[in-house]
Parts: C-alpha cells; sequence; structure tokens
C-alpha cells in the first residue's frame, strides 16, 4: 500500500440534545489498518444513514446498544477488498456490512460480518432495496401488515427509504396504495415511477382530509415512519380489523420533552384493529428469505429503488442530519471520495 | 294474569354529557305486554350493566347502533317465563338474553334471542362469567393475550367483572397474574379468594413503583379496562413481545374533550410488541366453544365468580353510575323486585 494512503474515522464526540448538530462527531485521522493474517482491507465507497441512528448516539433506545462517546460512529457499508489474507475474500471482491464510518477497515469475514454482493448488484441497492432498508420493509409490511389483494394501504413517508419499498411490496400483493410525503417532486415520484395509486402532499394538502377522501373504505394497514399528527389521522380512518406497523416516528426523533401519545388508540378497540412495533434483527434467520424475494423483484423489474447521494465522507454527519428535513428521496447514502 | 301485575321500563332521556346521571333515564309504566301465537311472556329477574353502555347512549361509538332517546335501554338479564306459547320455552323455563331494561317482555325466541339457562346454573352467574362478560374475558386474554406457562400477566380493573376472569383465565395458563385494582378489600379478594400471584391497590400505592417491583422481568400481557395512566405504566414495562390487549378505557369515559393518548407508545417498537383492541361480538361464532369451556373450569371449581347486586328494578341508572366510581366488586347486577 501507498504511504499516500490514510485512513479517516468519524467518532461521536457528544450526544446531540434535540437536533443533531454536525458538531456531534469529529473526524478523526488514524492509520490505515493493516490486515493480519486471515484479515482483508477494506475500503468503504458507500457509508449508509438512517433515522434509528439518532436513538443509538441519543443513548435513548435500549434495544441495541448505544454508540458511546469517543466510539467511532456505527453504521452500514459497502465497499471493496482492497488487500486479503483470506481466501473467500480475494481482491476486488465487493463485500457490504456494518463498517462504521470509517474509510479502511479490518475484518476476518467474522469480526465485522462482510457479506459478498451479489453479481450485478450496485453497491448502492445492495445498501437500500437488498440491506437492512429493504429488509425492514419486507418484514413490517408483509408479516406484520399483510396487506389482501384489494385492500387499501397507507404509508406514511412514503418516499423514504423504507417507506418507498414498502408501498412497493404492497402494490405488489395486489393492494391499493397511498403514500403521504413532503413535496409535489416526491408525490410525484411515487405514483408515476413506482406505482402508488395515489399520494399526499403532507406540506401542501390537508392530510386529514385527502386521507378520508382517498380511502372511503377506512385503512387496511397503515405503515408508518412518522408517528405524530400522521398516526392520529390513520387511526381516525382505520376499517375493522386494520394493522397499524409502527416501523419509525421521525416525527419524534427532534422533540424533547413530553410528546403526546396518539390520541385516538381507543379507535383500536371500535375498529378491532391492532397496532404493533417491530425491529428489523429480530428476523435475523429470515434475512436469506427476504434479500433473496427482494432480488427476485428487483430482478423482475416489480422493484423500484433510489438513493440520494452526498459525495464525500465528511459529508455523513450533514447526510443523517438531512434524513429529519426529509432532504433525501430513498435511501441517503454517503459516496466516500476515494 | 292478575290485574296487579303491571310492567315498567326504563328509557334513555337524554344523552349524558362528561358522568351519567340518574336524570338521563326516565322510569316509565306500560302494560305488561300479552305473548302472541308461538311467544312466550318473560319475567326479568336480575338485569345487567357494563361500562360499554356509556358508548351506546352517548352515541359516541358505531361498532353497535347507539339507544336512541326515548328506546328502552339496551342490557342483558335473565329471568323466567310466565306464560309460554312457544313449545321450546315451556312456562318455568329460565333464560337469558338482551332483555333491555322492563321488568317484562314477549319474544318468539328470536325476536329478543333467548338462551335457556343450563341445570344448575345461577342466573347471577349465566349473566356473569358464562355471559357476554367471561366472553369478552375469554377471547380477549386467549385470543389475543395468549398467555403462555410462566410468563407475567398484568390486569387492569382486575377486581372488576371481567378483569376478574380475565386474570383467572391468564392464571389456569399457567401465567403469573398480578391485578390493578382499587381499594385493600379488592386487592384481597384477587390473593385469597382468585389466585392472582399479587394485587396493587392504586387509590394507595405508587402504581409505577408496584408494577415495576413485582414485574421485573416486564410484562408479557396486559390486560386492559383502564387506559389513561395505567397504560402509560404499562407500557413503560413490557417485555420483548409483548401483548397489550385493550378490553376498555373506563377511566376514560367519564372525560369529555381532548384525551391524551399513550405517551410511550413507541415503546411497542422498542419492545416489537402489539396492541390489540377487540369487540366480543365478532365471536359470536364461537360463543359455544367459550361457554363450553368457561362452564367446564367453573365446574371443576377452577374458575371463581362474584356479583354485586344493587336491589330493585329502579336502581338501574344507579347501578350503571356505580361502574364509573368503582363500586362494583365482580359483575354488577340489579336483583329486580317481583
Amino acid at each position: 500500500m501507498g504511504a499516500e494512503r490514510r485512513n479517516q474515522q468519524i467518532q461521536l464526540k457528544s450526544r446531540p440534545r434535540g437536533e443533531i448538530k454536525p458538531d456531534d462527531f469529529k473526524l478523526v485521522d488514524t492509520p490505515v489498518p493493516t490486515p493480519a493474517a486471515g484479515e482483508v482491507l477494506v475500503q468503504s465507497h458507500y457509508l449508509a444513514v438512517e433515522p434509528a441512528m439518532k436513538g443509538w448516539i441519543e443513548a435513548r433506545v435500549d434495544y441495541v446498544a448505544p454508540v458511546e462517546i469517543g466510539e467511532v460512529m456505527r453504521g452500514q457499508g459497502a465497499g471493496v477488498v482492497l488487500q486479503s489474507n483470506h481466501p473467500d475474500y480475494p481482491e476486488g471482491t465487493l463485500v457490504t456490512g456494518s463498517f462504521g464510518w470509517c474509510r479502511y477497515l479490518t475484518s476476518d469475514g467474522k469480526s465485522v460480518p462482510l457479506r459478498k454482493l451479489p453479481a450485478g448488484i450496485e453497491p448502492t441497492a445492495a445498501l437500500n432495496v437488498l440491506g437492512i432498508t429493504g429488509l425492514t420493509a419486507y418484514f413490517g409490511m408483509l408479516d406484520i401488515g399483510q396487506p389482501q389483494a384489494g385492500e387499501t394501504v397507507l404509508v406514511s413517508a412514503a418516499a423514504g427509504a423504507t417507506g418507498s419499498i414498502a408501498g412497493q411490496l404492497a402494490r405488489i400483493a395486489g393492494a391499493r396504495v397511498i403514500g403521504i410525503a413532503g413535496g409535489r417532486d416526491k408525490c410525484e415520484w411515487l405514483v408515476s415511477e413506482l406505482g402508488f395509486d395515489g399520494a399526499i402532499d403532507y406540506k401542501s394538502e390537508d392530510t386529514a382530509a385527502r386521507v378520508a377522501a382517498l380511502c372511503p373504505d377506512g385503512l387496511n394497514v397503515f405503515y408508518d415512519n412518522v408517528g405524530g399528527e400522521i398516526l392520529d389521522i390513520a387511526l381516525d380512518n382505520l376499517a375493522d380489523k386494520a394493522r397499524v406497523v409502527l416501523c419509525g416516528g421521525i416525527s419524534r426523533y427532534n422533540q424533547t420533552g413530553a410528546i403526546p401519545g396518539p390520541k385516538n388508540y381507543f379507535n383500536l378497540v371500535y375498529r378491532r384493529a391492532r397496532m404493533e412495533g417491530f425491529i428489523v434483527v429480530d428476523y435475523a434467520a429470515r434475512f436469506g428469505e427476504g434479500v433473496g424475494a427482494l432480488a427476485k423483484l428487483l430482478d423482475s423489474g416489480q422493484l423500484q429503488h433510489r438513493e440520494t447521494l452526498l459525495q464525500g465522507f465528511d459529508q455523513l454527519p450533514q447526510a443523517l442530519i438531512n434524513l429529519f428535513s426529509g432532504g433525501n428521496i430513498g435511501k441517503q447514502l454517503v459516496a466516500v471520495d476515494i
């Protein structure tokens, strides 16, 4: 390896209070690690951000370990094996895994579990529709939401990474799918590119009135990434035996202090409905099934995906911040400048 | 029939605003009806009240038709066939059904569906553990809550009609059962008579601290009849994969205006838990199974039941009002003065 190559990491500097600030992270120069016997050196090409990261760095959740102050920020990445002492991962192999926010890392394939990219799959797709994002949509929508042909499905943050895939999976299951998103361009994308049956721009439309108008027989499934007022509106429009899939609550993540709960939760009784949360890692034993099914839909052209790229390793904190202002369409990634 | 016999009905006079007042009802003298060919004349001996009635008379719910102003109040009763023109129901047959609040009624067995009391079953038990109350506990706890041996189950309003049966069914399923009730006598009854593993007196104890202390591994099932702060506490103490059964929300029923929702609903995500409502009439096709199972548990002495009686037909409005101040242990009934 040439001496000109240097590693960089982004560490958590302080736990955010309210909104995340770029200054909550610290860019650190470190030596490029040398792979030991049985190890490979991986170079990150793309790194992914997701809303759940806020919970990890706030140490507010207990379903995964928090990221500690001074620790390299945790996150999924895709890249290439630059140097190999491991027969399963020869030089040039494209891999994904929980790289963390660093330009280079070493692994024996298990210390940081590495997955090889299937032939013909772009690294960006691997971090989106064939990664944790796609799996979250797959198990959340199909296992918990269980959309049936002819049913009506509403998805919030529908132009986001998970929502855009979840909505398409409901459409493929034969349901009528309505998406809620912020802005004309996102709504246009949902209907014209992804095949949603309707879209509601919460920034310019009366969401409650539009949900009632577009879903006159009520919602059989509500796939929620947002919480807050949008969840209240959905609960007011449930059909009997509805399923409310709690995937995320991005409207909550930047709030401090007490956050009101869904004031119409008791409609779950009147509508004999259920509201259920999930964490995708619980489905780890079925990830193979999920990736296989998603890859097949991708191959057949039934499933679209999109990534929003921010250029430059040092843009990772900003990419994360952008999620909370709805800056992304599809999956927000950072393309590492090499 | 003697001329001395007279009928009385209690009609809805006005829709309550906030708390129900005795004056929301009107006692009306009417002639005793004469059974036509194929009909029987039934005399009410016991009439039942339940919290859900508040929704019916407020016309606030849409899962059943509201009770209209001037209409006889709807409700379950148990009584005897006084006069019969129907071979299936000879004079002296004990029957239950949705009598409404009246001393006498006629039916052909279908116009008001009549069910004969099984031999050896008290009318009071028929209106409680073998009636809608027992069925609500049965399907809510077993179908939705699904308690497993060794799991921890928390029941709110545990000394009430449904809660006391639901908790026992969880105990019989092998779960550890904790009840929340108002007052020492109710708590004492839960533990010493019904076999609950613990009881919390929300009137004199710190409920949050006691739930945490008695359920250190969290709640696998929460069977909720109350809502409000008690639901918040339960959501703070869920175990992974917990089931929250929404049966009632009596803390809400006397409130007017906006009622806060469960502020920690997002714990359903962190705990991959589900919250589900139900309406017992949806299980009508399985009522036979439910009554059979409950009767067997009753016979074998595994299931206890209790009724709180108020004496006098004209006490029906007061009996209903008492439910909302926690006046009853077990099922609140009115014994009709004959």
